[in-house]
């Protein structure tokens, strides 16, 4: 790995000053990473289900976060394409959690897939496949 | 049209009480809508360019509108799956919108697709497809 | 599991009266299906690779095969939307494996992904999710 | 554009040298391409429909068409991602088209859309979205 777990959680909390919204990082290992989400009022829609906005942001930063932990502390990396399939609904309330690891890392992209799920339940809630580009000049 | 833009701008006001944070409905036509986000602090990656996040909340809820404008206001429409693009840059800081247009309206499911522009920029920024789970019981 | 190995090779072979081009059905379990492709002249782009159609239609078969394991032998089942990322060069001339499970088998339709293996590479060469949609009446 | 119709239509029949089984090139413009594919036995599925693997065969050839078009006659342009839905049954026996545009072409990838229809049918019968990679030595 290129990045400690601490030194990407800094790394994290500077791209994303708005802190906790998007997740937190959970655990980091060669090639994947795992982040939470504490269920918050912003995350929800009326009946108490977590958004799908807000799964796709946890997806996003989680396999963003797999990708880091393999190519270093590169901020210039950005999502190209992400397909997410959403599969039951998470229980009300629990805390979500994204398990991201990468399929393929090359020199100008990575592709990973990410599963989240509900804390609860055994089954994922969603399903994720993503793209990074990779800036050249890094 | 199965609601007037007026029912549609309420009921969306309802459904998402964070308020104009998702972006507010511009225009609705037969199987069309345009949303507008006025892009804020909490929308921006470091750099001033608008979050991935932000552009997919904005097409989810733009083609969710689409969908409503055909069938009528269903609360339980879900997104079952979402692809995206992400094609070029926004401009920093100015409006991005989207126009989102359905493929095809079944009576279980309802597919569409989403161009996001932002504001001073020709070539849309990203292009999605999204299907929507129509709910049996309506 | 609703039907036995055999059953389902007896189907996918009505079904697909071209024979093996589409990959012939190697493991059947719960919920999850292995096939194989022998790779011919016709599923190749110059220079020996095999092409992304015959990836495709892989794949496309193999979650088939894993669903009708879980629900039975429905013909009318079709594929809603499939989502596949090219991840490496297959090995010239090796045959192509697919390994597909359900992530989420409903009522009116099912999800699942594949990993698409070349004999002679540990790292899949492509991996897809696919969506298909169940007929009502059955 | 970077290639005639002409020098397109003879490249594609030496990288195909299945000949017309992916379809044949009916129009080329800037930034976009059309294709034909005349639907023989063994594009079919029982029933008389058009495979999903025909469709999504016919969609990856028509986007590479526009692709070189647009960059001229690279051949070693791959297919990296290939998100379609299939919206509706084609007609049975009539020819289907393809109505590839690209969305944005950039140095080391292309993104495209690309509309599948069948003749006797005004809405489309499946619509994909494909990226290209583009080899970094042209």
């Amino acid at each position: 790995m290129m990045v400690t777990f601490e030194e990407l959680q800094s790394f994290l909390a500077e791209q994303f000053p708005q802190g906790a919204r998007y997740g937190t990082l959970q655990e980091l290992g060669d090639g994947w990473a795992e982040m939470k989400l504490e269920v918050a009022e912003e995350h929800l829609r009326p009946g108490g289900t977590v958004s799908g906005p807000a799964m796709m942001a946890l997806a996003d930063v989680a396999l963003y976060a797999a990708l880091l932990g393999k190519i270093g502390l590169v901020p210039l990396a950005v999502t190209s394409n992400l397909n997410i399939n959403f599969l039951r609904k998470p229980v009300a309330h629990s805390p979500i959690r994204a398990r991201a690891s990468m399929l393929r890392v090359g020199k100008t992209s990575g592709v990973g897939e990410v599963y989240i799920l509900s804390d609860g339940l055994e089954d994922p809630v969603a399903h994720a496949t993503i793209t990074y580009a990779i800036p050249a000049q890094r």
